[in-house]
């Protein structure tokens, strides 16, 4: 993959990214130590919770799209820098053994007012699971640097 | 703490945290998992980066920000399930050795049309680091059950 800067990309370009699994362990992990409730937790706590079984943090899901936006490559040349997040929604459970992936669109450009030197994106980031289901849905507000800066 | 429902909210109300310092180590394997970028992981290389130093990623922060609102039992007896987040921002760089406490307040509090056992409410939370200072900013849309249907 060629290094891309802010004037490579346009408002419509889509991109995918590879898959991941969030294992039994790699769930149990996250959740000691970032979201240690019983739906989190334990496979019988979690029958009688508003979830009904055991789900991954809703974090997680978020922490593993980060990693698979990384892990796509679209944004390795200037680094994938976020001023912040529109619109966060969990719209289905994550089990854990779910196979998470995520789909890309730029969907507004601009230029930093006042730096001649970096300019924002706003990405909407649809994360899937095996079965097709958007499970997360987001808008992430990137900064990234122009080309003749670099 | 006693047991708190939906019921037992006002908008206004506001809570504190407890403190969490994300260490080195911490910061690195959550790097390492969720946002391997050189500015997360290498001293050396995140100097020449948009950042100029070793920063934890922005997604650790919402973990925390996360482990220490379950931790507050603020939310303890329904648990704390969301359906989004909105507004997420990274105000300023959270730099590992860095101590974070989280302020809450309730500021919307609606029944859950067609659904009398469950109610949502929306709260800001703001994650302030060892000098007060806002690193992140995020409302968090969450659903609670009723004290009559527990």
């Amino acid at each position: 993959m060629t290094d891309r800067y802010f004037e490579d990309f346009a408002v419509g370009e889509t991109f995918e990214t590879p898959a991941h699994t969030i294992s039994v362990d790699e769930s149990l992990a996250f959740a000691r130590a970032y979201d240690p409730q019983p739906f989190h937790l334990d496979a019988e706590a979690a029958q009688a919770s508003f979830f009904k079984r055991l789900v991954s943090s809703g974090w997680q899901t978020a922490a593993v799209t980060m990693r698979l936006v990384v892990d796509s490559g679209v944004l390795r040349t200037t680094g994938i820098v976020g001023t912040g997040i529109d619109d966060l929604r969990w719209l289905a459970p994550v089990v854990p053994g779910d196979t998470l992936r995520v789909s890309g669109e730029v969907i507004d450009r601009q230029p930093w007012p006042g730096n001649k030197r970096r300019g924002t994106l706003r990405v909407r980031l649809l994360t899937r699971n095996q079965d097709g289901l958007v499970v997360m849905s987001q808008v992430a507000n990137l900064v990234l640097s122009y080309r003749e800066s670099a």
